[in-house]
C-alpha cells in the first residue's frame, strides 16, 4: 500500500501572484518532487485543496488510515514534509507518535479525518 | 453507500470552557442527532478533528468521493449542515454544485481531499 502526499499546486498562500509567476503551491510541488518521494509515498499534485487562506497546503492519505491536512507550507519545508510523509507511511493507522512528527506538522495541522473503515464505536 | 458526517465532539471552538460545561462541539453533535440524519447520511461523533482553532468542526466523507472539512460551526448551523450533508450524499463524487451548497459550506471550508481511488492524472 502507498501513502499519497497531495500537494495543492494552485495555492497562492495568501499572496497576490501575477498570472505568469509560479505559485507558492507549484514551487512546493517542484521542491518535493525534486527531493524525491520516500519509500511508500506517492506525491500527487492537485488543483485545489480548498484551504486557500492557509496555503500552501498538503494532505496525507492512505486507505485505512487517518487523513491529515497541513497548511502554511512552503518550498523551504520540503525536507520536513517528506520526513513526515515517510513516518506516516510507516504506520498502520496514520497516527505518528507526537514527538516523531516534524514540528511543522505539530503546529500547522488544519484538520484530520478518521479512516472510513474505522468501526463507529472506535471514533466516539 | 452511506456518507459519513463526522462531528468533533471535543471542540472548544476557541473558547475557554469549564471542565463540567458542555463543549460547543458536543452541543453541535447533540443538535445534529436530535434533528436527525437525512437519508444516506450517518452522523458520527469523533474526539478530535485537529482543527481546534477553527472549531467546531465537521467533515463529510464517503468512499470514492472528495472529503470536505468545515469549520466555525455551531449548534445554530445544524439545519444547514444537514442540508449540505444530504446534497453531498446525493452526488456521485462529493462535488455539490457551488450554488447548491449552504452558504456556511461555501464560506467556511477548511480543506478538501481527493478521493483515494481517483486516477492520478485526473488530480493534477
Amino acid at each position: 500500500m502507498t501513502a499519497t502526499l497531495y500537494v495543492c499546486t494552485t495555492c497562492r498562500a495568501g499572496e497576490i501572484i501575477e498570472e505568469d509567476m509560479p505559485r507558492p503551491g507549484a514551487l512546493l510541488h517542484d521542491a518535493l518532487t525534486q527531493a524525491g518521494a520516500p519509500e511508500g509515498v506517492a506525491i500527487v499534485g492537485t488543483e485545489c485543496l480548498s484551504a486557500c487562506s492557509q496555503g500552501a497546503t498538503v494532505a496525507l492519505a492512505e486507505p485505512g488510515k487517518w487523513t491529515y491536512v497541513y497548511g502554511r507550507m512552503s518550498a523551504e519545508n520540503a525536507d520536513d514534509i517528506l520526513a513526515g510523509a515517510a513516518a506516516y507511511a510507516a504506520t498502520a493507522d496514520g497516527l505518528v507518535p507526537w514527538r516523531e512528527r516534524p514540528v511543522i506538522f505539530r503546529k500547522q495541522s488544519l484538520a484530520r479525518i478518521p479512516p472510513l473503515n474505522m468501526p463507529l464505536e472506535a471514533k466516539t
